[in-house]
């Protein structure tokens, strides 16, 4: 992977306030340059030993390699989950144009966030 | 990558009672840690010479590599469709008690399936 | 990455209408196997200094490595936005009998494109 390069990051949100809120403070603070707040959805999971599901809304975070460290440490603070799924998936390819956009967008100095 | 480590696997499924049908029995077999059943979606592909488009219903499934054939084998078994989509995507960062979590939910011991 | 492997591209559109244009027009010209046409989402980014939202409607896009070039020139085309997302995810692994597929939907000589 190179040095710096653009991550699509996967994060569930109990609901759409706490999709909105954490979606704002991330691109607020340079630390996703946009996040898709997806449709709500129903995730299946085991919880305490049984199949459960619940409603959750999805998040798609554009963000970088040299940022992940600290979004990953914004979303664990502002999410009510304790251990939240955070996922990052790397971009093999994309237009060049909108991948120098990402990298301005949550670099540092711009924000000196 | 890693020797074990975790995938986010896109399959789209006709409806939402296989879509359900499906997640639930790979959270139940440990072959997903969890599936997220997303909104309906609408899909364009070329059936017999012509362009056509039908509703699905997409699932995004937490497994593993080491969990991943049996996975597809299991996806298979269940799916209405001859050929059904299942692609696997890399995660090159995850928060780490997540990433654990997964990988503990699907690992065969707890379960022996 | 081998030399012509499958790849998941994310695209988001302003609306439905020029997401089914986009999403027909890659499957006619046999630059894409399939593409989803999510549910709507809400994006939230900064522009022109603010932090805003707006409604948009995602493309999950089917495609090879070898046909990601003309992909990535037809929707600049195509798409209403000077510097649309659009970004590939590496597949790592798939039910070879629809990796075979998604190849043969999208290679050149059968279509002549």
């Amino acid at each position: 992977m190179q040095p710096n390069s653009v991550l699509l990051v996967v994060c569930n949100t109990p609901d759409a306030d706490t999709a909105r809120k954490i979606a704002s403070a991330l691109v607020e603070r340079r630390l996703a340059a946009c996040v898709n707040i997806l449709a709500p959805c129903q995730s299946v999971y085991r919880w305490q030993g049984e199949v459960e599901d619940s409603s959750e809304v999805p998040l798609l975070i554009k963000t970088t390699t040299a940022r992940y460290g600290a979004l990953e440490a914004a979303i664990c603070a502002l999410h009510p989950y304790e251990v939240p799924e955070i996922i990052a998936l790397p971009v093999s390819h994309g237009l060049p144009d909108y991948m120098s956009w990402v990298l301005a967008e949550t670099s540092h100095h711009e924000a000196g966030h």
